[in-house]
């Protein structure tokens, strides 16, 4: 039982799903900076965006939201969930490009908190190809995960258990995007 | 220096405005969620969801935003900045309501990760007379700010030192509100 009355079957609703029907007028913004973060074109791909979000939901503890972008971003990658394990458990050793672990490392600094953004980190970034809209979005998508994981958890959504749960979101999402599957 | 070229002139465009110059399409619904969240018709008025922002950026020592919000609470509250540095430095012996003191708290658990709200925390807001949107509001303030606060640092953008440099954004703000201030 979430913290407050959601006004919808939590099982039908799970996650942030029922807390944007309670709360239409925030569910807009939400929804559209999603779209522009992880849909829009892009020089990146949209599966290795959701694996941005996938991967500092996961370090945020954030059941729901790990379970969900972790989904959208296996059906969005040819290595699929295979790859998206691997950056979860051990993002070193993970077979990502070294431009992609670049960006994940300065997601993980965000995740921590945005003064842990090193020149460093950025230099090493920009070194393995990144572009300055790359590095901004992924600093972006990493703080956005910050607000949706606390936005979830902190009102104490339900989250179904299994990864197969999440599959349904996953295919409506690719087919209709953030946006249009409200 | 922020770490990317934002194309303007950082001491014109301090903090989190340089970043939405750069980037207009995720201005838009970065700043159409401050606007429902902190101005739009609501039973808190904005100075409260004001302290709420400003709180928040302070727990994640971010100059620029709790600078920035501290004085856009200021400005709407009768008891000013005074009001303000109380919150800021001791919030349980700060002279607020006890259902905005409860809000706040649970604004500081979520600051620290969604799961640290707990029924607990809830009730009390409830039993000192909060509502479900209130309650929805203040933990999704209080999200929003974890993000805000990581983007504007994050990117390592410059924050000007004293608290008079705020007041012209206070006025602005007042006056034309986020989207039309952009």
């Amino acid at each position: 039982m979430a913290h407050i009355a959601l006004g919808v079957d939590e099982h039908e609703f799970p996650g942030i799903t029922g807390p944007m029907r309670f709360r239409p007028e925030t569910a807009k913004p939400l929804n559209e900076l999603a779209e522009v973060l992880l849909r829009a074109p892009h020089s990146m791909p949209p599966g290795e965006r959701e694996l941005i979000a996938a991967y500092v939901s996961s370090l945020n503890n954030c059941h729901f939201c790990a379970s969900s972008h972790s989904a959208f971003a296996a059906v969005q990658l040819d290595e699929g969930m295979s790859l998206v394990a691997q950056v979860r458990a051990d993002l070193e050793s993970a077979p990502v490009s070294d431009k992609l672990r670049a960006l994940l490392r300065i997601a993980g600094a965000v995740q921590r908190g945005g003064l842990n953004v090193t020149t460093d980190l950025v230099d090493a970034a920009r070194a393995a190809g990144a572009t300055d809209v790359e590095i901004h979005d992924s600093v972006l998508i990493a703080a956005a995960f910050c607000m949706f994981n606390r936005y979830v958890d902190g009102l104490g959504t339900y989250a179904p258990e299994p990864p197969e749960a999440y599959l349904p979101g996953a295919e409506r999402i690719v087919e209709r995007g953030y946006v249009g599957s409200v």
